[in-house]
């Protein structure tokens, strides 16, 4: 059995990956999203070991000085990390795994030479767009949205660190991009053992 | 506007990646073919200047001579070659093209610095279900067939010089995925232009 594959997935906040991810998620069989750490407060509806695994500062960081996390990086004041647990048993078993991480995160795993992943932004249409988006949802503050808009800016300078850029504007398309690039890496000719005959190659 | 993307498609005879690429053009918008030229005969059906244009071998060589092909190969005891003209015209207005050739094609195309594409192996599931499909056409000798194989054997060990490997076994998945590697390249990040404010990006 051929491991699985990383994907790791990067948006300002507000772009709309969750609702993305979901649908892509229900729709393409044979992924699976690796549940991040972090110590921020659940916003509602987030349930504890499916959206997140949330925990205190104090065990965050007895997880980094056990050398638990991937990558870890604080965003908005609160960390968040991914343990080397939450994908080595899913990739083994040949499911790939989506990673959904920000700049800070996709930046250091893409220096970790023990991950090979490929790298997707995804990304509002245009910062108008995005705080129209923000204000919509009704649950943030005008400090909050404004801290998100300043952070948007600078995460946007990091595109062309990734090997792919998915402009959410309709929602459809979007899901359709993001499904192809998952589709089209499991295509990927090395991904194929060499030299095996032809007939006992699994399909993609 | 941004410059149209090559893809180039290599299959063994017999793959099915005509029927695949005619389904895969239909369905997906911006995309052409580029015409070779050959020096075979038509096939019942074949169109001069759509499927090919079909030129005699002293054409041929003159066209080799006046440096008109970006690649040219002889497969089957016939010249087949693909003509600068034939993708210039079409890449510049921003149209994906797909260049249909075999593997010493492929190979020649891989080194020239002048061109950028991404390269597509369609493999049949294996040599017994290519027999079979060669046999189902009725239209081939038995010794046709037998190097027709032969062939397909050699062009296998070539599919680890390409990025992608598509195998031909249901025919629909095989056009989903291979509308999936062009609508995931399109995608990629390094095909925007960097710097440039996110509203203005045209989207994917």
């Amino acid at each position: 059995m051929s491991q699985g594959k990383l994907f790791v997935i990067s948006a300002p906040s507000g772009t709309g990956k969750t609702t993305v991810l979901k649908r892509v998620m229900a729709e393409l069989p044979g992924l699976s999203f690796s549940v991040s750490h972090t110590t921020r407060l659940p916003r509602p509806g987030e349930i504890d070991g499916k959206d997140y695994h949330f925990v205190s500062e104090s065990e965050f960081q007895t997880m980094i000085d056990q050398g638990l996390f991937v990558e870890h990086a604080v965003v908005h004041g609160n960390f968040y990390g991914t343990s080397w647990r939450a994908i080595d048993q899913q990739c083994a078993s040949g499911i790939d795994v989506i990673l959904d991480i920000d700049v800070q995160g996709a930046s250091i795993l893409r220096r970790s030479p023990q991950v090979t992943a490929s790298h997707i932004f995804i990304s509002p249409p245009s910062i108008a767009e995005l705080e129209k988006r923000l204000r919509g949802r009704g649950t943030e503050k005008e400090e909050t949205i404004a801290v998100r808009l300043s952070n948007a800016r600078i995460e946007l300078q990091a595109i062309n660190e990734y090997e792919y850029l998915v402009i959410n504007d309709r929602l459809e398309e979007t899901i359709t991009v993001l499904s192809s690039i998952i589709v089209a890496e499991r295509a990927r000719a090395h991904r194929f053992p060499s030299g095996q005959p032809i007939g006992e190659i699994v399909t993609v």
